[in-house]
């Protein structure tokens, strides 16, 4: 959790993933989509607001993707393009924007460089439907693209092949300003530390201050991480933070890499 | 992406699950929760139908709780009701039922057997703050207790502390007929599959065949999973599918455990 740094401006954009898949659903497959995708939208800049994973169903799908496009400036999908009879991302895609789909010449010519004429067959043409009026997201790996149509952007669940198809759409999308961020890492339950954030949060009411326990050798500790776009800002938010823990006893370290904690972390 | 098997029953329980976490959305912490509890649900007889993470603010909490509580059997949420000012989401469960909320005793009493009487501070009895009406989960691992109100588990967002939170609501739930699954893996593309796969799927309409592509050592693979809740029916479909990949010479393996593949898989 997180709060503080409520200030929207202008140059803000926001976005939406969306994983499609009963595999995500049934526990069979973990997803590390998510995970991948969020940290690479706040690298570039992009808020990621929010995650739906709903089944393969189209009904499901043409609700989410219309409530999630309207709601933020992008909306990345994961899955479902593939060439089985399960894969009906692309066709619910065009249902949700009521546009016709077809073969796509272009994403043809693109799966020809790859494929023998022999074996590009009926079934892998499935991979070529594509809605009219949508931009080709190219995939290096295996060669069937994704698309971008308006601000949604369709891409494959293999982790490899999405994060290829990320890195060619990327830019082409516009970005706002980066969410910068700090950790310090207190080998103290949350509780101790509580109070004393509290204070500076009421300092510093544009900064995001989060707190998130983690759970290792048997003992509860807490990772305080502050976000703000304004790096002077940033910093003097830390160092009131920083003083404030050492007032109290409390020996911050200083870390802006995630620890690995046996248990995993999260408030 | 899997189809097939939407033949609905009275017995089939769902299930929706809330991550509320900015933490999750900045991809500062990759989630652990969403496949443990996607599992630990299909193993008990209960389908997770949705997933949703949203950011730790009050509004879409409330709205994510009040959508996903009418439209399944259960919700679950983790994160958010730790001791300090980033975790609201007690509050914003009682406001989506409209509830009061107030310091539960039950819940301090459990808290005054792990915590001194000095250090059981206001701070931390944030942490007893529990809407009424609800019944307690327990926490074996640092006592501040979880909640469920009316068909709403609220649980922490740490994994360990999650995991001992859902030992103990599950055998108050209702469960529903277990999905049962056979997993086959064919080093082949899913392209050269997926005519034989269709067929099979057509003759078996009740049960799910979903088709997952992997990518490992630089080709693609495809794990194909069968989903039932009906044994029999389960094993007969199985067999038509081996005698299909094996008549096609596709080489079938049988796996019941996802290989970990190194750059992981989904459709």
């Amino acid at each position: 959790m997180a709060r503080g740094g409520k200030k929207n401006d202008s140059e803000t954009v926001t976005a939406a993933v969306l994983v499609i898949g009963d595999e995500i659903l049934s526990g069979r497959t973990k997803d590390r989509n998510i995970g991948y995708i969020a940290e690479y939208l706040t690298n570039i800049g992009i808020r990621l607001s929010e995650v739906r994973v709903v089944a393969d169903e189209e009904d499901r799908i043409v609700e989410a993707v219309n409530a999630l496009r309207s709601k933020y400036s992008y909306l990345f999908t994961t899955g479902g393009i593939g060439p089985t009879h399960d894969d009906i991302t692309a066709d619910a895609i065009a249902k949700a924007f009521d546009r016709p789909i077809d073969i796509d010449e272009r994403a043809v010519a693109i799966m020809r460089t790859r494929y023998e004429p022999g074996r590009l067959t009926e079934t892998r043409l499935r991979m070529a439907r594509i809605p009219q009026g949508a931009e080709i997201v190219k995939n290096s790996v295996s060669s069937a693209p994704g698309f971008m149509l308006e601000n949604v952007v369709v891409m494959a669940g293999v982790p490899r092949i999405m994060q290829v198809m990320l890195d060619d759409v990327a830019p082409r999308l516009k970005t706002g300003r980066r969410m910068l961020s700090r950790t310090v890492r207190v080998e103290r339950p949350e509780g101790d530390v509580a109070p004393g954030l509290k204070r500076i949060q009421q300092d510093y009411l544009d900064v995001q201050m989060g707190s998130y326990p983690y759970f290792e050798k048997n003992r509860l500790g807490t990772n305080l991480v502050l976000r703000c776009t304004d790096a002077a800002l940033l910093e003097k938010a830390h160092a009131g933070l920083w003083r404030m823990l050492e007032e109290e006893g409390f020996a911050p370290h200083a870390t802006d890499i995630a620890p690995e904690a046996p248990d995993g972390e999260m408030t």
